[in-house]
Parts: structure tokens; C-alpha cells; sequence
């Protein structure tokens, strides 16, 4: 070993104090929180960021579509690197002032460290799940359902009542349906909902459409994604919003295109004219429209392009 | 004074716990912090966000387009209630590892509680302002160099070196030229750089274009909105992003409408051309930008549209 003096040591440290390759701060590598607030009349709403998912383009992930074309538009839109897609998901709280009440639960805790990021951005938010009074499922889909349990199998948000689509319930919890599924992709979203929601059948309720839900959240029929696939109108005061869950998934590509099916739609046919049906009414009505995957924070108006619509998102504010 | 028993107190108290008007959560009236980090190479990158101000809209914001045609332009792109016009106010702080560099400082704290966030937001990252290495000034703006002072007149990032643009330097704090000044909005910037900077005379630095001004981060002439106007390439690695600073002011006005002239440009028709010159490059390399007065976390890439430009803004990412 080197004998070092304490003479030498001082100096090096007062060098090392006086060198210019010191950080000032280290560098951090973790992102901000991912929750954002706003007010619909007295309620106060918080999207929370679960996570986006980054995977490489599927064959198939524009289904009436080439996977060039569709890899081109990811490229014009900048929404991924070469050859991938991404997809955020972005469940909402909405604080009456009397009830908490989450629509959609996220990914969870088993899927990726992409996702399943709700519990953290909740907690960044002040909220701990056991004050959660509701949660209302818009369509059972295992980026929207998965989060109802934690990593152990327990209730994520043990104190709330679960609603869920009474459409969606009765299908997807239906071993007959299961055992008839003959694509891949309604095979997996069968085997998840049995898997991932057999231990909720004495638990949950189930709801209609059209139909105050929660207090000021009223369920809208936008069926074609899933069977009982819903949206939802959040009312308080002169105050509206329209939580729209999946009538689009990335709106780049599908609000964009409305006419473009992806994937994931149970009825695809179906799911096109529920698109136009709900885009329709949100430009003429210049109403405000939360997208579960949409941009976080999630908000904006929609606009008509030529043959379809636009994204006009709503930009950040201090002030709620 | 009515009496009350011990037992209606307790049976009061009772029924209040039980009752359902009592909220699970308080509404918490405050927005989430407003900083994003994202990587630039090597570099960890920090938007902070200084605020968002709503004004009414000017009789000349745009000054060769009239104020119904601007207020109509607001109501189309949803930026603000009827009547009022939005701009955010975005610096932004680069971490190269070494040196903590932060471009511009937002408008301190004697303007409005719409703005001066910067400080509650640079604490939120986690990031002193003892820490700050050096403060790049883009132009001689209230709302840039404001925030170089705290409330009680001292220094806001006390260790820092500040360098700012020395065509802006020179020309602003000029008291021939502020004698000169004969329309409202220059007398009222001249007012301001000379009561807000002359305490800075000996101990800024100056830099000029086209120079290395810190580690990774070049000056680019982009001259017009002020003699001095200055945006800067930051390049780490492959990486590389611009910082524009205000070629545009709002993107939905300026940028969608390239020949609009804000009521804030010195020389505006040099303005015009420097942001045709700034866009076409960024839309044909596909640069990435930060705008200082784009919407929070204020990152994009350029597309042509028509005439003009359009933002495509980058989505939130919970990884950098």
C-alpha cells in the first residue's frame, strides 16, 4: 500500500473540493410524480399516471391497417423509437367532497415496471387506497381491472365497493363465452378476467347505462371495444367532463383515423361507429374529454380534421 | 348560549361518524409539482415550470392580425376563457453531470401569483438554488430574468455565474437607447432591465453567438423578438435538443401562424423571418424543441402545416 501523508490528504481534498468535475447535484433519473388536478365544478378530479407501455409494433396493432403504415404514423407523430408503439394509461379520481371514487384501476403490480404505477402517484397525490369509497370499472380489460389487487392478491383498495359494467360482467365472467373464444386476443382477455376477478364475484356490484352511477357520474353506452364497454359523464355545477375510457385507444391513431380498428376491439364495426357517434357530439359540443390513453395528463378538446378528429390537449396549469 | 348534553354531544358525534356527508379526503385545492426530467445523452434535463398567466387579451397582442381574430384563435384552440389569452412560462435546468446550468429564471416574485413558481418547482426536484451553477439569460425579458432576484432584492441563485446575450446586454441596459424608446412596450422593458439588472453591472458575464457557452450548449442567433435573442443547441452523446426560447411566443398562435407578429417582438419582421429560418430547420431534421412559452413539459417536434407549423407535443414518460 501507498503511505499517503496528511499533508498530501489535505491537499487532495482541498484540490478535490476546488475541482471543477464535481456534480453540483447528482443526477436524478427518476420522473416527477404523475398526477395533475383540476376542478369540474366542487369536485376536484386527479388523473393518475400509471405508466405507458412501450413494446415493439405488433403484426396486427392496426388490425384493418398495414403494420408499415402503421409504423410510418408512430414515426410522424413521434410517439415511439423505430418500430415500437406506445400506450399510456391513465385512470381518474374524482373527490365529490363527500366520496372518493376511482374510475379504472391501471395495469397493477405483475405486469411490467412500465406500468402499474397508480399506487405511487396516488400516494404522491395524499391519497391512501383504503380511503378510497368506489371504484367503478369501465370495461374489464386487464390495464383497467389489474390494479384491483395488490402484488400478494389482496384488495388494492379494501374499503371500496367495486362497480362494474353489468354488460361486461355477465360476458367476460361467462365460462361458455370463455370456452367459444377462438382468437388469441379474446382468449387472453378471457383467461385474465377468470383469473383476476373470480375472487370478486360475491363482491362486486354491477351497473346499467345511462344511469347516475356514483353521485354527478352518469354511465354513457360506447359499446363495441369490449360488450358493455363505458364512458361516463362527470357532472358538478354548470361543470361537465366526459370520461371517455377506451372509445379511442392512443388518439394519434385512432382519433386521428377514427375508421381504423385496433386490436383490441371485441366488435371493431361496432367500435367505429361509437367513435364517430361520441366524437360528434364532443366537437359540436366542444365538451372536454379525458382519454384513459391519452397523453398525460389526459385532458383536451376534440376537434374535426377532414375525415376525422384531433387532439387539442388542454395545457398545464398552477392553478386548479 | 343553548345547553348541550353530554349525550346529544356524543350522539351528535355519532351520527357525524356515521354520517356520509363526511369526506373520505380533504379537496386539496393545489396542483402537483410542475418539473420533468428527461435525458439528453448524458445530460439530465429539468422543465420547470414558472407558471401559466391569463390576462385579458391586448387590443394588439397580435399586431397585424385583429383582436377578434385573436380571440377567436383562443376559443378555437381552447387556450383560455372568453376574452383572455394564456402563456406559460417554462425554463429549463440541465444537469451535464458536472454543472448545473439553468436557462432563464422565470419572472421572480414581484409580478403575480399566476407566476415565480420556479423556486416552489426547482425545490420539488429536489435542487437548491445554491446550487446553480450558472444562469444562461436567452434575452433581456422580464419574464426571464426577473427571477434572478428574490423577493428581497438579493440574489436568487447565489453561486451562480450569469451570463447574458451581449448584443441584448448591450442595447437594454443603454440609457441613450431607453431615452430613445418611443412606444410603450420597449419603455416598459428598458424601465425594467435598468431597474431590475443594474445591480448586476460588475458581475455578469456576456456571450456571443454561434460560442460553446457552457458545456455542451451553443448559442444560436436568433435575432428579432430582441436584438439579442438567443436559443441554444445542447448536445450530449448522439443526443441534441433545442432550446428556442421565444422564437414563437404561444406555439397555437405563433407557430400555427408563423407571419403573426406578437406585441412583444423588437423587430418583428426579422422575428418572421427568424422563425421560418428556425422551423424549417427543425421540421426537416426532426429536431426535438423546448419552447418557453410552449404548454408544460414545453417539449416537441415541428411539422409543417400549411402555411405555417404545428407542435406535436412529447407525451409524459414515467422513465427518462
Amino acid at each position: 500500500m501507498t503511505q499517503i501523508s496528511r499533508r498530501a490528504l489535505l491537499a487532495g481534498s482541498a484540490a478535490l473540493a476546488a475541482s471543477p468535475v464535481l456534480a453540483s447535484a447528482p443526477i436524478v433519473g427518476t420522473q416527477a410524480p404523475g398526477f395533475y388536478r383540476y376542478k369540474v365544478g366542487d369536485y376536484e378530479l386527479t388523473q393518475l399516471f400509471d405508466g405507458a407501455a412501450t413494446f415493439p409494433m405488433p403484426d396486427h396493432f392496426v388490425t384493418n391497417v398495414s403494420k408499415e403504415r402503421a409504423i410510418a404514423e408512430v414515426a410522424r407523430m413521434y410517439l415511439a423509437p423505430p418500430g415500437e408503439i406506445t400506450v399510456p394509461f391513465n385512470p381518474v379520481l374524482i373527490n365529490t367532497g363527500k366520496k372518493l371514487i376511482l374510475i379504472d384501476t391501471g395495469y397493477g403490480p405483475n405486469v411490467s415496471p412500465q406500468v402499474g404505477h397508480l399506487p405511487a402517484n396516488l400516494a404522491a397525490a395524499g391519497i391512501s387506497p383504503e380511503q378510497i369509497d368506489t371504484v367503478i370499472i369501465s370495461h374489464i380489460h386487464p390495464d383497467h381491472t389489474n390494479g384491483l389487487h395488490t402484488k400478494a392478491g389482496a384488495l388494492a383498495f379494501p374499503n371500496a365497493e367495486i362497480l362494474m359494467p353489468e354488460k361486461d360482467w355477465a360476458f367476460w365472467m361467462s365460462k361458455e363465452n370463455a370456452a367459444r373464444a377462438n382468437d388469441p386476443v379474446s382468449k387472453a382477455y378471457f383467461a385474465n378476467a377468470q383469473k383476476t376477478l373470480s375472487d370478486l364475484i360475491d363482491h362486486v356490484g354491477t351497473y346499467a347505462w345511462d344511469k347516475e352511477v356514483a353521485p354527478g357520474i352518469t354511465s354513457i353506452a360506447t359499446p363495441g371495444h369490449t360488450p358493455g364497454h363505458t364512458s361516463f359523464a362527470v357532472a358538478s355545477g354548470k361543470d361537465r367532463i366526459f370520461v371517455q375510457s377506451d372509445v379511442t385507444n392512443i388518439p394519434a391513431f385512432f382519433l386521428r383515423h377514427p375508421d381504423w380498428h385496433v386490436m383490441y376491439d371485441h366488435d371493431p364495426d361496432l367500435a367505429q361507429r361509437t367513435r364517430h357517434r361520441f366524437y360528434d357530439m364532443a366537437a359540436t359540443e366542444k365538451a372536454l374529454v379525458v382519454g384513459y390513453h391519452f397523453p398525460f395528463p389526459s385532458r383536451g378538446h376534440v376537434e374535426r380534421n377532414g375525415m376525422g378528429y384531433r387532439l387539442v390537449p388542454m395545457s398545464w396549469s398552477t392553478t386548479l
